[in-house]
């Protein structure tokens, strides 16, 4: 049998399921026994991630490590994480499993190359968090490529707006307002934007979004490596 | 915290993920933390369902125990197996693990019920096997309602042809077999159909079918059985 993947999710729980089903989407299977074994730990159950990061709140590591455990026990070979800002904790985590983890934004950074435009600049739309962990900003500039980000005034009345009613249920009122960022950002003179928050994508296709084409999704972009670490693995 | 919830998947992954969709919108949650805490085991390396049943092929009961006794090792309270011709399996794998499980053919003859209007007959959808097993007849005979299938060609054309055809990802053709097969059990005069194999929602969603007000959702209605067991346990 292939390896198992293990998955670290419920931050939040839909941007679990959408990754889910990007994985099984992304698998080139014919039958049900082509599909990537998988355990999903979906426990949102935990301290809010971004403020912790941001205003000093209660850590959700702990919590997050207890979920890291029980996909070990489990015997998984190796963890995907449906969360941008959760990426913050990235060493902690993989430290204190001994798991390895795919890392999102390596995935989101490696398909806009793949892409193959060589872009001097490209959008990002993500959470206060990622951006203060500076997620996305330090791979990209080791390729020589400069993220911009919506004003701060931009970024409260429709990015956090978004998330926070993704998480909801609002997928049409969340999609309406990640168009607007990501409308912002292209005339602001970017090619293309990284959907760096993985609530995001889910609200973009429940309204099927134009702005799509132009976006790189990084969920469905830590599907495609988990599916080629599969393959490999198997 | 909530107690676990279990899901034993993978039969097909892509149901497996339409359940955990379902799961999180029939959910009456503003964040995060008010969702349903699970683990979905969803390992599809196992001998195929319905030939075991119907032919005598394999037994896939071995690794659906083992997946059951995974989810038991992580302490979930209870299991939704969100594939109706596993159901065969439900004493066995209920007595081997020691874990309830919710009924997928109970939450939908539950839903058919809770819809009102007095149906002598209803339409059923779904794979040789369940009717084999007569997982839904018996229940729906208890309460006085005719089950209703397509004839074996017909089943064959369209139904057996549409699961297949999700397995493999083909949606929009298998989501026109169904509504075919559907269209048939409504010409023989029954007011609804039960959708009594977890492939076919995923089939006519995609399509956004037209069909799907008068079809009962087994996967939907195991979901809301699960946020119910979820709500009063926690």
């Amino acid at each position: 049998m292939a390896r198992l993947l293990g998955v670290l999710g419920g931050m939040g729980p839909l941007a679990t399921a959408d990754f889910f089903r990007k994985l099984i989407e992304e698998t080139p299977a014919q039958r049900d026994e082509e599909h990537v074994p998988v355990i999903v730990y979906s426990v949102p159950q935990m301290p809010e991630r971004v403020a912790a990061i941001t205003h000093g709140g209660e850590s959700p590591l702990p919590h997050m490590i207890a979920g890291m455990m029980a996909l070990r026990k489990l015997e998984v070979g190796c963890v995907a994480i449906p969360c941008n800002t959760a990426h913050h904790w990235y060493e902690e985590l993989q430290h204190a499993s001994g798991l390895p983890i795919l890392h999102i934004a390596d995935a989101a950074c490696d398909e806009l190359r793949k892409r193959g435009s060589a872009q001097p600049r490209v959008g990002l739309l993500c959470t206060e968090a990622t951006i203060a962990a500076r997620i996305y900003q330090d791979r990209l500039a080791a390729h020589g490529i400069e993220c911009v980000v919506n004003p701060l005034a931009e970024r409260e009345a429709f990015v956090r707006f978004a998330i926070d009613a993704v998480k909801r249920g609002s997928l049409d009122d969340a999609g309406r307002a990640i168009e607007t960022a990501a409308a912002r950002l292209f005339e602001r003179g970017v090619e293309s934007v990284i959907l760096g928050c993985t609530e995001l994508p889910v609200a973009l296709d429940a309204i099927r979004s134009a702005a799509l084409p132009r976006c790189i999704d990084a969920t469905r972009a830590l599907a495609r490596e988990c599916v080629a670490w599969s393959l490999a693995a198997s």
